[in-house]
């Protein structure tokens, strides 16, 4: 089959690598439908993170199953699947508690799992799925094709976005400020307004993000950053700071400017990936009663929550895919989001 | 009257100052019952945090009104009241929202408010009280005197234990693990008790404590520290970590501690000033969904609930004060928590 392999800095290719083949009776074989680029993919590719040996890229699918272990009850061969970005075994205390991103058993697409097995990257053909009972979700027979999108929104940017807003308590009535207009960002306006938020403040600098964010259920949009972006964010509020603040970058800027604007006794839901580790600056936050929650977020959980929203139509966060390219043009939907092009690319196999 | 000084390290006197009076038409006079020293008193007293001018100390109290200005309704001269150790005016949308320590027009005992006008330490025989008809909370008749140690605790470390426990989403059947033996940690078991914990393991060397803390719904006692210790708690939670973790101590290691012993998705609930400042390592948190919740407490927000159970005699915090001595030998008072041959000192004017 053909796989995408990150070979270094703006060096993504396609290329022929093995089939992937039930190896353990637990795992199933799913084709990809659709997988994407993600935000954190372009750390590799930037050369942020070094990639040190070329390896398999991409962490979000959808697809149809081709073929199951003897184990595997739940999910059927032709069924259409979704995939969470991180892999669990769904029986662990963690699993249990919901943060499968903290599985003791826990696998990642593209990397070798615990027992040494490679688990194949999503920009493929083809996956080899560690406990396909636990981590994959079915939909209801085949969804249309132009619900696509949205169901892939589901592996992993509106689950984050809905994590960030879960873990800052986002409810009826929240003043709530969404800080980045990436995918994540603007799934995390999206779980705003659909947990009830009575305003929902969305930083963006970019046209049709801030489009795109007003139709998402933003009602104000401030186009400022750091210490100007706090200050108006401010004026909007009357001085009083937003109840939640949803972090969706992961740069020190960008948490200080969360910081900024949370209300004493409120909470900042971050989701970014600390981008070269800020710390979190303690003495502030106590005086404040600043509180901070979130992290990798535990999109398993979520799915079939969402799923039911995305399939009855309710919800459409699909929106955030502003690019579709075949798998052969993988490079293209790489330099597109690399150079600000699109906000996310979608890539069809 | 006679007050309490701070001039330098293990230099406390009670000098005489001025009777303080209203000043303005919010304010009130009360004559103080029953104060003490906190565990913050001890910054300055060791030297930790540096003087400066002689300044008045004390920020717990329970005391009956003497005075009151013309526009103060709901406490009367002869009531008896308990004050808490950050003043608000229980009308700015901070104060609204419960964070009473964040208050747009906030006081803090021994110190001059906004106005200039100073607030007089707890430390001392009268004070005059800002915003009386918000900060103070009137009894329904006189307490009897046995009662007085278990009122004074509600100015500051049982709310402080309480916020912890609030912070850390302390709930039916949760795992606790306090960190911290002082007269806040030791709350901070109490409420964990009184919220449904169902289990509460105390991390205390001293027997003393630890026997306070099985009294107040401990059920485990860890006497190891660090890295150490951590491996105790988390062989008595099969290796899982624990839902919340009360931080009642504020140094790196105490932090470092809970963030070992909290499992992923759990909250640290912290109350401890930090001293010095320790940062939070945010790519830990992120990766494991450590959620750190909480700060300086509120607890003026939590003063009614509170005190209603200790009138009814359910809740018993007052046996965290450990020694009992007249205003005249409060330096007595301080050298006794300094040597830690006490836990809390109670001081009667």
């Amino acid at each position: 089959m053909r796989a995408t392999l990150l070979h270094g800095p703006h060096d993504v290719r396609l290329e022929d690598v093995p089939d992937p083949v039930v190896q353990r009776p637990t795992d199933a074989v799913v084709r990809v439908v659709a997988a994407c680029v993600c935000g954190s993919d372009l750390w590799g590719y930037r050369g942020v993170r070094p990639t040190g040996e070329p390896r398999r890229v991409g962490h979000e699918l959808v697809g149809v199953v081709e073929e199951v272990g003897s184990e595997v009850t739940r999910v059927r061969p032709g069924d259409f699947v979704v995939a969470p970005f991180a892999l669990g075994d769904g029986d662990c205390a963690h699993c249990r508690h919901g943060i499968w991103t903290s599985c003791v058993r826990g696998a990642a697409w593209g990397a070798q799992d615990k027992d040494g097995l490679l688990v194949d990257g999503a920009q493929g053909e083809y996956v080899r799925t560690p406990f396909a009972d636990a981590n994959l979700v079915a939909t209801p027979g085949m969804p249309d094709d132009a619900m696509v999108p949205s169901l892939l929104t589901l592996a992993d940017v509106m689950g984050t976005g809905h994590h960030a807003a879960i873990s800052a308590r986002v409810g009826a009535g929240s003043t709530v400020v969404v800080v980045g207009d990436g995918a994540v960002g603007l799934c995390a306006v999206l779980a705003s307004r659909r947990l009830g938020a009575g305003r929902i403040i969305a930083m963006s600098r970019h046209a049709d993000r801030q489009a795109l964010a007003r139709e998402f259920g933003a009602t104000d949009v401030v186009a400022e950053r750091g210490a100007e972006g706090a200050a108006a964010v401010m004026d909007l509020v009357d001085g009083v700071g937003a109840d939640a603040v949803l972090e969706c970058v992961g740069t020190r800027e960008s948490m200080e400017q969360a910081l900024d604007v949370t209300r004493p006794g409120g909470f900042v839901g971050y989701v970014g990936v600390p981008a070269g580790g800020p710390e979190l600056p303690i003495g502030r936050m106590f005086s404040g009663n600043l509180n901070v929650a979130g992290g990798v977020a535990p999109v398993r959980a979520y799915l079939p929550e969402l799923l039911s929203e995305v399939l009855d139509g309710t919800l459409d966060p699909g929106r955030v895919f502003d690019l579709q390219v075949p798998l052969d043009e993988v490079a293209k939907a790489y330099a597109a989001m690399d150079e600000r092009r699109a906000v996310k690319s979608l890539l069809r196999p």
